[in-house]
């Protein structure tokens, strides 16, 4: 029914992003089919260069076009203040809120006993590494405040503690179940200002 | 500051589209660079190919692979009736709904005195030749219930009426399956006015 393949097929890939419907897909491909050239082929241009482009820090996990990126690269943040975030989400939402002047760590998840993450499967040797040769004087979680987040700031205190790095975490302020990525910035910055130590 | 060019490039391309924010097309690409090969040159792809593959009809201006489109060349469909639409979005809901089994007229808009949309910016000359010339009988206007959907209303059924064709509007009222207390009271109340004897 309705136009033939290559537009159905768009319309499902893109419905598959997430925040938008089958609804929405379809009203934006039909509103990128009036202008295909202008709107189209821009798109697929820039998914193209992206994909090509992008690719993960080896130091610290964030996605860039360089690695090591161009936060690990950058001499003006303080390299003793290390910033450990669950995923590149939550460290794009906290450089947006100017909320940190150092340096981050990707975790790529948090432990789950029920999602069967377990410390293998995290960034945490990595991590240890980088505190011991850089000198690292201060680890930041800024995990979320979810039952899996308090797992993992339990497991990493004890884990870091013998490094002799002092470890902080978010204030409270940051909402109880809340994902970081989905704050304002300015409950951002000032739940990293006012952060305690564990 | 975050990444870098062509990540930015792309949540800004992205977040153009009808439905998407800015928020959500800064998740859209983070979710698609976790697995570029996957999510991002198929998607590329895609775009290309319908961008490529898709043109209006030159009959009834839809949007499709081939041109006269696959509406338009359907022989079971009755070509003496003809439903008239603002734009190719309305087509595929009339299509999605099987509420139509004539063919379509797409007018590319209405007219609009505060919009500046006049005669000669809608297709009225090619609908006059395609009544005269398929012989069509019977003239839908579906377009939508707005003041300037009314004005085209009034303006199409004069200019049509030489023709001889039967024209006939959508009817007004009640959402099927709609509550009563959701729907706007422009609705309502047309809707208690055209009741009718059960
Ligand atoms: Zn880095
Ligand atoms: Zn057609």
């Amino acid at each position: 029914m309705i136009p033939n393949d290559p537009v159905e097929h768009l319309i499902a890939l893109l419905s598959r992003l997430p925040g938008l419907g089958r609804r929405s897909a379809r009203r934006a491909v039909l509103k990128m089919l009036m202008d295909p050239a202008d709107k189209m082929l821009p798109l697929a241009e820039a998914l193209h260069a992206a994909a090509e482009a992008v690719r993960p820090c080896e130091t610290c996990g964030n996605l860039d076009t360089t690695s090591p990126c161009h936060i690990c690269t950058d001499t003006h943040r303080d390299r003793k203040l290390v910033c450990v975030v669950e995923g590149v989400a939550d460290l794009w939402a906290l450089e947006r809120a100017h909320a940190h002047r150092g340096t981050y760590h990707v975790l790529g998840g948090l432990l789950s006993a029920l999602g069967g993450t377990g410390p293998d499967d995290l960034s945490i040797t990595p991590l240890l590494r980088r505190i011991e040769s850089d000198g690292i004087e201060e680890v930041i979680l800024a995990l979320p405040a979810t039952v899996d987040g308090a797992t993992t700031n339990h497991y990493l205190t004890d884990r870091l503690k013998p490094t002799g790095a002092t470890i902080t975490r978010l204030a409270q302020g940051v909402p109880i179940g809340g994902a970081l990525d989905v704050l304002d910035d300015g409950t951002l910055a000032a739940a990293f200002k006012a952060r305690r130590p564990l």
